[in-house]
């Protein structure tokens, strides 16, 4: 495995490949992996002949007093472990040779991106959809593959390969959880014990309104109020926002009906953790 | 020849020459092309192995109250000429085609388009930036030409392709003019005859200022107000804007120091014709 921190490197390595007739894919993380960046891995080493993992922490996608600065970054953790999910490449550019001095280029989606994430977060996106057009350019994949646990963002950069004609596809895997629920992040060793203990709301709340859903409960006013509700048990627990929106529109619904996302985000002290279900329609 | 509509197709063509290891050279028009387009088109047929030229009349690079709905189109002349200059593909496609229901996807150079043509077309660039992006994706040229017509949208171009990494270079033709002057434009067919001749006091006034230049006149307030009071003494001419700014960086400048673009739009009665000089530092 190689680890690769120029664009002109990265350019040209797979380029080569591509040369070989073999197909690229390829895996954006902001790094300090868990088993769901793993599982990315694995999906994108089965459906393509050589793999490329970009560990880049993009400031452009934080907001002021967001935790750019904290987000943990290990990258000899990291290469060990995409090494022995059978990566090919690292891509761990520095934020100057992704963003030289002058850097004026922007890519953004809107309407989608005024939402859930996009609304707590704003210019989030706008730095999530700049950073990947210019990585997908950099590493020319012919799949891409994300996390369904960012429902929002897949739903944005889908559209925005389709609105800009990007040749590649994108592939939305499905959250990977903690044994106790607790879906995958990053950001989760922020949490000390007691907090870790009350990140559970989330992923419970949402199988609370499974169950609601399954019982016959349509109406997305009282599913939202029932998971508010479950939310506000947990005394650790802020709620940022909790939606129901149609997919992959993501305008709000009265009831339930055709595809749902039905998407979380709650502070647990300071930490911000998101989870999502989608019902599909 | 063939002329192409969608997408698809477009996408399916260049691949296939891709694939017989040739070279892709791309001319963006909005078409009824004059000997302005046609020299682009030669360019890019010594160049390249095979010459695309789309031919597209954006709707999102003009402005409210701007000439999108009068904008002069004839592919079936536009086709002929296209052929008889060697070009192997025109790329016609419809707005629909292009901005889809539901379209939500910009691109943005931002700094560089704050001034000339960006400050008095608020959204034109946008609206270029965003159409050639989808223009590159879709025929994924390795050479794209532009005129030096228009300067801003040659720098801001080739910023967005420097920043977002694209895979492409785009190289900048001469401004070609008519024997009395006048820069070749598309729009030039809007002038009446009174017009016409009026419309020569654009290229005349650049005339003039590269004299005072070569007498040694440095001063570039001197300099726009000498352009200034030229063009003002044609009746039919009222100035949009008369500037010398650095050349990549359009920022404002005392004195002729390094690379420096003196740009000019000017409206000929109701039409709005630009000139411009560059001088190399």
């Amino acid at each position: 495995m190689r680890v690769i921190s120029t664009i002109k490197e990265m350019k040209s390595a797979v380029r080569e490949v591509r040369g070989q007739g073999k197909s690229v894919g390829f895996v954006p993380t902001m790094g300090y992996l868990h088993n769901g960046h793993l599982t990315l891995m694995q999906e994108a080493k089965s459906k393509t002949d050589f793999v490329v993992v970009s560990i880049f922490v993009n400031p452009l996608q934080f907001g002021v007093g967001e935790d750019y600065e904290d987000y943990p970054r290990d990258l000899s953790r990291d290469s060990s472990l995409a090494e022995s999910a059978g990566v090919d490449i690292i891509f761990a550019p520095t934020v100057r040779e992704m963003y030289p001095k002058g850097y004026a280029t922007f890519v953004e989606v809107e309407k989608l991106t005024g939402v859930l994430c996009g609304k707590s977060r704003p210019g989030h996106f706008k730095g999530v959809t700049t950073v990947v057009t210019k990585l997908f350019n950099i590493v020319e994949p012919d799949i891409a593959f994300f996390g369904q646990k960012d429902a929002q963002q897949s739903i944005v950069l889908k559209k925005m390969v389709e609105d800009l004609n990007m040749n590649l596809k994108i592939e939305i895997v499905p959250i990977v959880r903690e044994k106790d629920g607790l879906a995958m992040s990053s950001r989760n060793s922020y949490l000390n014990s007691e907090e870790r203990r009350a990140a559970l709301a989330l992923s419970q709340s949402l199988e609370m309104v499974r169950e609601l859903i399954a019982s016959g409960e349509r109406n997305n006013l009282v599913l939202v109020d029932e998971i508010r509700k479950f939310i506000s048990r947990e005394p650790l627990a802020r709620i940022d926002y909790v939606e129901i929106l149609s997919v992959p529109d993501l305008e709000k619904t009265e009831f339930l009906q055709g595809s749902n996302l039905i998407a979380l985000a709650v502070f647990i002290g300071n930490t911000r953790l998101i989870d999502n279900m989608v019902l599909e329609g």
